[in-house]
């Protein structure tokens, strides 16, 4: 018998040369039938009435294939489809289920043993085997199979999706989300200009070339610095530190001597070129780390990049009309920064994760993005394409009927956004005169604009770990002081909530690699890396203090805490910081101190804690996460996750009671607090301060001033008796609807 | 400015070579001091009395270094300890806490910088640079440093204990807990003939060499049908598996003809081998999968055993004096069966996880493993060493009175054990008269054994995947059927709820590798894998159903459930598997049908839920990992993980009070269920049922039957008002202190 992982491999690497799904099928069932040496190998595949398909077949009548179909539960196969369980039977006309179709010829084969193919809990078609002899497929066969099978379907999705969705327009691919929004545009490709596709040549005078290197690099390095000047103030201060790490890559020796090194061993500056930018890339891809890992993103742009430039050519000689998408395997921030903004609708990429500094970039602008799509192989420069970063897809080739419709949707919010402007300085007070207080969540710099535009009451949510994430080191007490007081200056005599550095899980900084964690999101993050490097946590509390000086707006927030020692070691912190700097004259004062509620065992000690805290705010989805115990960035079980679960919406309850009985003041600053269904929900249970993204901000305030406080009440008594999200989300979907309100729900 | 990542790994690099902390210190303010350019870099630790003492210096007087000390709190470098912050300064005789020390000439000096080097939130000492001229160290040099001390730190903890612990015996070294238990013996060493070490010598004759080839394969294959044959019948089965895997690998053409070419390129036996072998296990080493990763240790195995062989020597030519403990990079299942079981007192493999097969079988054999502590160079065949695999930790060359020590926790155990035998068929009851029920754990066929012997009163848990995993394709329905109706034979007219398949998180299948998962824990596992595969649990279901016709002694219990979607469509499919049984014409029954509690969402439905399951039970191991949101086998915060942290024991009394009002019977089934202080807690809340692994069952026994239900009631109470972990275990270990108890709670 053969090991069925290495079968699999086999598998994969044959079907994976072809890309029609009719032709992988073949493959599949010509591999397996060799492989297990038996007469017959099927594979049947469910259509959407439920008929299933003769799709392939080894050992059958050609001529039944892709024609031959199975009604629903008719069938052997059908029984096996049915009842989700092998059937395994050494005569086959024998068995009541049996159904003779005359095309196949299969009534020289007795032995049949058939396996569902399932994904996603939905039987999507049958693999079969069959003998000529009356001899059983044995039990090690059929376990064999199973467990092929089983594999199998990860493979035959595609195919399964080919069948019910043959037509070519339309076609939706699957991402990691980069930044919310729907964008629609011409394609404009970026990175054309591949050094990876460069051949091999040799050089005919080394000096000669490296002193062309040299030009080179010069050349790039001023190119950025132009850029790095014109860029769009709003946001240079946060992007600066990116374009200062392409400015330290051109001016590292190992790339340098390396390029050089390779030139002289006679190769040209293109393959010179390539080959290093493609060792340091493979050095970088060969890290445990994640963060570090997606950093040979920014080593092989930077690759194209001086390639571009040796090439002459450039982005900026490409003129730029109408809506625009990027999309390249990378998309550079020098490219994001050639295309006028108002023209810019998207962004692409074919690899990166959500920690790609072009993500980053890309919410900073709030320009829709979707990464780690695959290749998009086949796709022109100048087709149209949309980008719905809400989802985490883009559309190819969308028919016009759904250009309009997604048209429509931008359109409508634009619109939106522009009626919505003149809400900025009204109270978002309900039609019963409840009022809720909005702040907005940030992290960069750019954030406070929109923030302070869009009428924030403070900010309930800035995450100090990003603008550690844009440095090359630990920011220094001054760096972070200055920081600080920027964002403190922008908000005056408004609450500033910031929360102490919470790296670990998802975060990690590029150089306190946090590697090798099984489980990040339970591992070294929030408050217990800090007390574990406590002179950092020091250095950030003094600098809090120190921006402080002088003004009454600065809230402490403390991430992941689960346990009363972590509380006080911190509140002994904050006291020893204090006296520290009234020792070296500091004017500072002690601030008001509060605890994320996002680790379930803190809900249970938030009575006891009260009277140590002064505040609390419930990060809704680290919370939902682990009350669920989902990761909702896997792929594999996203679908799953739905922070307005009854257990998740419960324990959000029993926090706002306790907080009500404590009088501790109470925000939520997740995403539930700009998602319109769980804010009616939440303004139901008490709720009366949430923290969002600016961008949101506008909408919300129009959804709370558009609902009264007692109805949203009475609707969540009705919603507490619902035991599914999905019921919850109907429930509440007709409440919106009924009040006119569906609008501001997208 | 240097990239700090890769000064910490040129300095981690050079360091390596050298195993004494002095000199590494040495190494590390040389290289620090040359790529900062600055005149001095010295490194102060902190001893045990908090003086901190000069252990390093380029650029200060060398007849300072080792001798001079600055006491607790004194001078720059104290400040910086105490205070944990930088202290950064352009002329440092002039600050107020200068302290001047005539021995290391520092008076050249003006601008200082010192960082604090911190570990678990300890100061372990104070990094110092300071330079000549009067110009202060600038912010990115302060801010290069602390971020190259914040990772020093790590590299440095080994000097720390270094130096607070000089001496030689008694070291200590931590690993991966494998199996439970402490143990003292001789070291055997294992695969002392490494393969890996064999020179590569050219071969005379390659036909004849490949003859001999053959020979070996079959040499080794028939002597491990003859230790297969050997085994101890108890747990025989269990081990055949394993086994068998030797087997198919040794009948793996790719093996063979990789040897034979090797061979015919012109290498002799030994060395074609080796590189076969490595090649066979960089295949797996560089898979994503952990489970098959670790597989890579049974190649290596495999090649020294063959290898072992071809000179002629084995193990069992080896007489074995007295308690021995099996030491090696991997121990093989077949070194194991070659000690007599009554002489072999423990395991350590220097590679491994917890989820190699040597762990499995040695919790199965009942013997202390500790794996992965790293290579113990130095260490010699017959010399004492104690394992400890309740701790995961080996102690090397330990003093008399250590052995004393661990020896008298030994014989105090087989001691109580022997006593307690006679509890076997008395029931667990208080001395107030409340009965508690006592189940068992259990996965390998061979815990049915010792599970029966020591009185368990059912199963609590069956893991079905345990006999998943050591298969090479998921099993038949027959096949499972044959097991399952052992476990419920050997237990008539007693309950055995059996979980439904529980892969994914840390357990893995070879054959269904769920690889890539960012959070495991939080992933694809349990009845989420399940029912997405919903073909695989219909087959376990139906062989279930089958195995327990015309018994009535099947329970069904379902894992990591969290929303009443996934109950509703198990309870569908139960139905649908009756149905299909009852017309294929079997007389099975429906079995009671039971959840887990350990997603904490599950707390909030139970009671919602209650109508449709007949029992519950509480899963502590994952629930406590959820609610803490830690994970307990990552060593960066396993510390913080106690599952009677308050929240936790409050989260269990709001489900044992739900199950109670709703008459749903209720067992906990995790590890506190062994844990004498928990199980105090746990009798005082209300619980009835405990499910625990056979070996813990006679202790557990017998303190419930010392105890009072009432007082363990009032305990509990009392308990309730502390915050801390660490106080509750004080608590409750001075009320069985009080009891004279102490001897039953190790």
């Amino acid at each position: 018998m053969k090991d069925v992982i290495l079968e699999l491999a086999r598998i994969a690497q044959a079907v994976s040369g072809n890309e029609d799904p009719r032709q992988q099928a073949v493959t599949i069932v010509e591999l397996i039938s060799e492989s297990m040496m038996v007469d017959v190998c099927s594979l049947y595949m469910a259509e959407e009435d439920g008929d299933m398909l003769l799709l392939a077949s080894h050992g059958l009548s050609s001529s039944a294939v892709g024609r031959t179909r199975l009604p629903q539960g008719k069938g052997l196969v059908g029984l096996v489809a049915q009842s989700r369980h092998p059937i395994n039977t050494d005569n086959a006309q024998q068995h009541s289920a049996y159904l003779y179709l005359a095309e196949t010829h299969e009534e020289r084969f007795q032995s049949f043993c058939g396996v569902p193919l399932v994904r996603r809990g939905r039987v999507i078609g049958v693999l079969v085997v069959q003998g000529r002899q009356s001899r059983q497929i044995s039990q090690q066969e059929e376990a064999f199979l199973v467990t092929l099978a089983s594999q199998l379907s990860l493979l035959l999705d595609g195919v399964s999706v080919a069948i019910a969705q043959p037509r070519n327009s339309n076609v939706r691919r699957t991402g990691v989300k980069g930044s919310s929004g729907v964008g629609i545009g011409s394609v404009l490709l970026c990175g054309g200009t591949e050094l990876y596709g460069v051949a091999d040549c040799p050089c005919a005078d080394s000096e000669l070339t490296i002193e062309r290197w040299h030009q080179l690099l010069a050349q790039v390095r001023s190119d950025i610095e132009t850029q790095q000047r014109t860029l769009d103030p709003e946001f240079s201060s946060s992007i600066a530190a990116v374009f200062e790490a392409y400015q330290l890559l051109l001016s590292d020796k190992a790339l340098i001597d390396s390029v050089e090194q390779q030139i002289r061993q006679g190769h040209d500056l293109p393959s010179a070129l390539k080959r290093s930018i493609q060792q340091l890339s493979d050095l970088f891809l060969s890290m445990d780390d994640p963060y570090l890992r997606a950093r040979h993103e920014d080593i092989q742009h930077l690759g194209n990049k001086l390639y571009s430039a040796w090439l002459g050519e450039d982005l900026r000689n490409t003129t730029v009309d109408g809506p625009v998408v990027l999309v390249g395997a990378q998309v550079g921030i020098a490219e994001i920064a050639q295309v006028p903004a108002e023209q810019l609708m998207g962004i692409i990429c074919y690899e990166g994760s959500s920690l790609s500094h072009t993500a980053v970039v890309a919410k900073a602008m709030g320009i829709p993005a979707v990464l780690g799509v695959g290749a998009l192989r086949g796709i022109n420069g100048g087709e149209t394409i949309i980008v719905d970063g809400n989802q985490g897809q883009v559309i190819l080739r969308p028919s016009a009927s759904l250009v309009a419709e997604f048209g429509k949707l931008v359109n409508d919010d634009n619109e939106l956004l522009s009626q919505l402007a003149n809400l900025r300085d009204l109270p978002a007070q309900t039609t019963d005169g409840e009022v809720i207080r909005l702040f907005t969540n940030t992290g960069l710099l750019a954030d406070i604009a929109p923030g302070v535009r869009h009428g924030a009451e403070g900010v309930g949510l800035y995450r100090t770990e990003i603008p550690f994430m844009v440095y090359d080191n630990f920011p220094s007490e001054d760096e972070q002081v200055s920081t600080y007081r920027k964002i403190l200056d922008a908000y005056p005599d408004k609450p500033v909530c910031m929360r102490t550095l919470d790296i670990g899980g998802d975060k990690q900084l590029p150089y306190f690699p946090i590697a090798n964690e099984e489980n990040p999101a339970l591992g070294w993050r929030g408050i217990r890396f800090c007390l574990d490097n406590v002179q950092l946590l020091m250095t950030q509390v003094r600098a809090m203090l120190r921006a402080a000086q002088g003004k009454n707006n600065l809230r402490i927030l403390l991430p992941m805490v689960s346990a009363s020692e972590e509380l006080d070691s911190f509140r002994e912190l904050l006291l020893d910081a204090c006296q520290q700097l009234w020792q070296e004259g500091y004017q500072v004062s002690q601030p008001r101190l509060g605890v994320m509620v996002e680790v379930p065992a803190t809900i249970s000690q938030l009575e006891r804690w009260s009277t140590q805290i002064d505040f609390v705010s419930i990060g809704s989805n680290d919370l939902s996460q682990y009350l669920l115990a989902l990761d909702r960035n896997n792929a594999r079980v996203a679908q799953r996750y739905d922070p307005v679960h009854p257990s998740v919406l419960a324990e959000i309850k029993r926090v706002v009671d306790i907080a009500q009985r404590c009088d501790l003041p109470l925000s939520v600053c997740g995403e539930m607090a700009s998602d319109p269904v769980a804010v009616v929900l939440l303004l139901g249970m008490g709720v009366k301060t949430l923290s969002l993204s600016a961008p949101r901000l506008p909408r919300i305030k129009c959804l709370l001033r558009s609902l009264s406080a007692a109805d949203a009440q009475t609707l969540w008594y009705e919603i507490a008796e619902l035991d599914r999200a999905q019921q919850i989300r109907n429930r509440v979907g007709d409440f919106l609807r009924g009040k006119g309100l569906e609008a501001l729900c997208r």
